[in-house]
């Protein structure tokens, strides 16, 4: 058990510092740049074009050397050059793939962020992100329709003698319909990331708005909460144990949720899903605690064999999905014997993307349909 | 008037950019410093010791300068120096005023952030965050209450072809008791920062949390947005017109929120408070519209005289406040003023800090008591 988890980690941790964001470019570079819609408000730079290519420009007219780790990943990222004014430039050698990207500055040796642009929380620490326009950026746009809220809840957690913080998307009616129950989905983060992940970088939020609008799904409750996986480390990755996360999950803030707010507090109105190490998280709790939840979904996080399973657990519904420049195949033959052993399950590949947010917006909005059904 | 307001501002800005954060240290410093409270998660600098004084580390091997902007605030902050392995040291030369400081680095010539530090909107952009404790830091702890909640709402605006972003704050107790409706503050944050700063750097939410569980006030909610001050540069304070934020504030926000939540959508229930040029906004605000509020904050914003306010405005309490290395001085002759003129106001000096979050934190927890009274 304990090696298996071990190297189902390792898969996960490989795919996440293996992206291949960028193709080599091969056509000219369009200058139609323009800022990206991650910047900081008011900021020029970074800069994005209509085939993807990114743009970087840095004050540091001293320095000797300034990087940015994103551009061609196996290759380094993009170097800057110092103009005569002192100011660095550079550009991705290749389109990156659409999407929201995480990096950083490399200036004089040290690791510092992009003044640019908005900090997002990856890799453990505050990151700068970048976003690349996706041709179905659409559908977590923010528009002019009815929006549900994002609220941070504070919760007591004794088992980690802590007050510990959770994000809850309520939709929009909640408040008007105030008699109305709503099932709820616990969806988690990755590796170095935290409960705000799904949120600022996912826009959870605006794909529930947006498919509540056009009628797509009917509303339900996102509860994020932080899943205490960034003590992780590559050498430490045996020591991993889900119990203190389990604990906080199932015997903490589901009960807090369920008494703050209007759900429907049983096991098929209750689902839970997660990204990378929460997809491994989702696996190891829906596995352990079969009496929780009744729809489970792996997001580039693994997959389920049927004989995991038990006989009695009642699942209603497995999503399991990855990019395509994960390991499509894995997602696709685990959900075959899935369905061939007798439970409904879907798969989705993310077309052109990698171990991202963009798989994860994509697979949240091919998921939500789905539950609660 | 035009002209007016642009004194008004500039004496606002004057004390926003003229902050003297440190004094000169006489005592030997004491080796017993602890990673900032505002650090990123397992980050162990910068640190802050007993007395006030703070420590950076930065590694950036091949850096020609590294420089942090706190420190003797007219003096030019820290000078780090490197050390034999590549990495940048530096105290400041004394204690630092108590509470949240802003600050950022000056590497070879540019501007970034901390990289073990969090970040805030202040200055119009995300800087880095240091906490100097406070003696009276425990009015602002996260304790083992029940914790109110902090909710991004997205709510249209027409008047600016936008939707926009506020943050509410609901008490404890506001779920369960599903009848029950709450008096409300509208409260603005200062320039350069945005509707983030009440929540993140003034823990506005946790201040209402102690006062509730202590039974020193009634719950209310709070409703914090971005006030548009931030296009304000010092060239272009003449053109500061209020009356933008204003139909935002009154006619878009505020039926929004009384659709929304439980609020008791009255003019004795509904009080508006601002820090720095969120005071000023309160200012206008309050005089331009009467008829929406009936208490009032300046916050280190500036005062009220007794002949601005309308005889029949029917204004139940203003409150203004300011740190002791500000003018309290001016604090105190308009709260006089207005004292003779018959109002009910209340003047507040917080000792030893100057225009900085520490001020209204304490200009929170003071007023809060004396609203919807």
């Amino acid at each position: 058990m304990m090696k298996k988890n071990y190297l189902f980690l390792s898969v996960l941790l490989l795919f996440a510092f293996s992206n291949s964001h960028a193709q080599s470019g091969s056509e000219a570079i369009k200058e139609d740049f323009k800022p990206s819609s991650k910047n900081q408000p008011g900021k020029d730079y970074p800069q994005v074009n209509s085939q993807g290519y990114a743009r970087f420009r840095i004050e540091a007219p001293e320095a000797e050397t300034v990087h940015v780790s994103l551009g061609l990943g196996g290759r380094g990222g993009t170097k800057l050059t110092k103009d005569s004014d002192g100011v660095w430039w550079g550009t991705t050698e290749g389109p990156m793939d659409e999407g929201f990207h995480y990096y950083h500055l490399t200036i004089d040796g040290g690791t510092f962020n992009d003044p640019g642009a908005l900090n997002y929380y990856g890799s453990t620490r505050w990151e700068s992100g970048i976003e690349i326009p996706a041709h179905d950026q659409e559908f977590y746009a923010l528009k002019n329709v009815p929006h549900g809220n994002v609220q941070q809840v504070l919760f007591p957690s004794p088992s980690t003698s802590s007050v510990k913080r959770a994000f809850v998307y309520t939709p929009p009616g909640y408040a008007e319909n105030s008699t109305t129950r709503y099932p709820v989905l616990y969806l988690q983060h990755g590796w170095g990331e935290d409960e705000t992940a799904w949120s600022n970088q996912g826009h959870a939020n605006l794909i529930m708005d947006n498919m509540i609008a056009n009628g797509e799904i009917d509303p339900f409750i996102i509860v994020m909460t932080y899943g205490m996986t960034n003590e992780i480390k590559f050498g430490g990755l045996r020591d991993f144990k889900i119990e203190p996360f389990q604990t906080v999950l199932v015997d903490e803030l589901i009960p807090f949720i369920d008494s703050n707010f209007r759900t429907l507090s049983n096991k098929d109105n209750r689902a839970m899903a997660g990204l990378s190490m929460g997809g491994m998280e989702t696996h190891s709790i829906t596995l352990n605690r079969p009496e929780v939840f009744s729809y489970y979904g792996l997001l580039s996080g693994g997959v389920y064999s049927p004989e995991e399973i038990k006989e009695d657990a009642g699942v209603k519904m497995i999503f399991i999905s990855c990019g395509s420049k994960e390991n499509p195949d894995r997602v696709k033959t685990s959900v075959n014997a899935l369905k061939e052993a007798g439970y409904h399950a879907v798969s989705y590949v993310s077309e052109g993307t990698a171990h991202e947010f963009q798989t994860w917006r994509r697979s949240l909005h091919e998921m939500a349909p789905l539950l609660f059904k």
